[in-house]
């Protein structure tokens, strides 16, 4: 049975697969219903606050009556709590399926449980099918849940040597057409995209998605003490999704000019001079940024770096290199007294995009 | 015709990548003589003051009566002028060759013309064959005419932010094992390999070819002030490759003492505090070092990109980042002021080696 089980929980995953970036905070859901070898029903979670994905299946089925004795696939247990919906569990056992195969169980304690529930009522379960595919599908609301911060998603684009920036700052178009529409995707999958105040005033980013039928990302700048010109591009737009993570002690009437353009300012606690990694995390979850792709400069990512907060990289090298003193690199904060101190990464890949390099790697 | 040449031109250029790193300062030749469509003799040059490849080819034919009406491949035009050894030219107008069929035609004005004159006494000839394929074999060959400088390679570990070690220089093992075999190989396969002072007196390199069965390499510093240790491990085994390029101007009882010791040592010119590019590079040359890699340190290979020297990089990147503050960067010299003062490499390819990154690519 195992390879027809793996069969019915890939089409499960890639049902899920087709709401990425829009579930946040919720997990990407896939199920399906198989009776007598054959699909009666499909379904996945669109959106939180709308139904899960086994109601969606269980939906599907004209016939309720089909439903008994019929099989479920789903990437992620069901839930067996009271939320913004009733439990999933509940609805299966009362469905008449005989038998649950589930991907993984759910990390979050408050909605787990769905699995021994159904089991407690003499329904079939079988779990892990596919469970690596399934933590990866679902690798952000893992993080979100076992970490309690959002999943952070380090972007660069650089020469060969790390630089990002040539003497003065210049860094604009460093790599090819290509991969700055690599990187727009990724603004469209993550749930936002952050730079560091010295980015807004240096580059002037939009920040916005500008390819493909992609949601339009959350744009944050991290701006300590609210530097941020009124007049930067980011606010000729889409105004109610920009967000300034600030602290409690910046300039209050700027804070009251920003308020009243409709921008989302976070106060966010500082330590020694730099934003607490907790409180930073807590107040973007908060804002239901449940991944945020980091596109830099320097001292931001020296930031994330250092405090180790970082999941994933996509990291565009063009065909460059030069000097690097007076340069900025990719890297702004203090190197480590020895290798152990360095930051390491797994799963690597490097593939041609166009005429740069893409490396792609999990921390 | 056209494909039964290239394929008897393919045979050529693999006959002559036998004696890859081993022909300097003459390039890599190999021949074939082919009569109705049979190979009837083959030969390659196999190293400075043997025979060339065309007289190997024909002295490998028992029966001299076989040449007669015979086709010549050969990937570099014939010489015509009386070296070390005689003409091919001439050799080849008395066997009785009636084609000759030439991958690329000698950049180098003294031993060139061997076409033109195989053409005026009515040989048939047929130049542009594989002449890609030729013109890469011979790369060094071709820098070394061209522009009377070594091919010089610049051979680098570092991480993904360009930091080549951290804190206090401590940069030994960045890469793995498989990236170090890698790069021994590269000290096999060039003639020599090249570091600066500080990586001598920081890493103590024995800078040997210590895998394979490869030629011992060149070992080349570059240490203006000879400020060298005579403990230096360099000086363990294979004293009379060591060449110290120093200037005219350092420390003279130093000098005696090395001399004593039968390393080679080069005065090269000096000019603003650097070696003089132009006079490093014919030193090299004169001393038979038609390629060399270059292992760096920092400041090593900021010289070289500084003066464009290079012809081509292999760059490894483990898969760990880290703060850039404080550590050395790939590349030690001045960030350029706009884009267009940076260096740009082409037929650029990336691959993973064993855990490593490594990027390939021409200046």
């Amino acid at each position: 049975m195992k390879d027809v089980d793996e069969i019915f929980m890939k089409r499960a995953l890639s049902l899920a697969k087709r709401a990425v970036g829009r579930t946040c905070p919720n997990p990407l859901v896939g199920a399906v219903i198989v009776k007598n070898g054959v699909v009666i029903g499909e379904g996945y979670h669109k959106k939180a606050s709308m139904p899960h994905a086994e109601i969606e299946a269980m939906n599907s089925v004209a016939n309720k009556e089909d439903l008994k004795g019929a099989t479920m696939y789903v990437n992620l247990e069901p839930c067996n709590h009271f939320g913004r919906t009733p439990p999933c569990s509940l609805a299966i056992e009362r469905s008449g399926i005989r038998r649950v195969v589930i991907g993984m169980l759910d990390l979050n304690k408050e909605a787990a449980g769905g699995a021994s529930y159904l089991k407690s009522k003499g329904i079939e379960i079988k779990t892990g099918v596919l469970e690596d595919e399934s933590r990866k599908l679902n690798e952000i609301f893992i993080e979100n849940i076992a970490n309690k911060k959002p999943f952070f998603v380090m972007k660069a684009a650089m020469l060969l040597n790390g630089s990002i920036a040539v003497k003065g700052g210049v860094s604009k178009w460093i790599t090819s057409e290509k991969a700055l529409r690599f990187s727009h995707r990724l603004r469209g999958i993550y749930d936002a995209v952050g730079v560091g105040i010295n980015t807004i005033i240096m580059d002037d980013p939009l920040l916005t998605c500008r390819v493909g039928n992609y949601k339009q990302p959350k744009r944050i700048v991290f701006d300590m003490n609210l530097r941020i010109p009124i007049s930067s591009s980011i606010f000729g737009k889409y105004l109610n999704n920009v967000y300034i993570v600030t602290s409690e002690f910046s300039d209050g009437a700027k804070k009251r000019v920003l308020k009243a353009m409709n921008i989302n300012l976070i106060e966010c606690d500082v330590k020694n001079g730099e934003f607490e990694p907790e409180s930073l995390c807590r107040n973007l979850l908060e804002k239901d940024v449940c991944s945020c792709v980091i596109e830099g400069g320097s001292r931001t990512h020296g930031y994330f770096i250092k405090h180790n907060l970082y999941n994933k990289a996509y990291l565009f090298y063009a065909p460059k290199i030069s000097g690097s003193y007076g340069a900025f690199n990719v890297v702004g904060s203090d190197a480590p007294v020895n290798l152990s101190g360095v930051s390491r990464l797994r799963n690597i890949d490097c593939k041609m995009v166009g005429e740069d390099i893409l490396v792609e790697g999990y921390f």
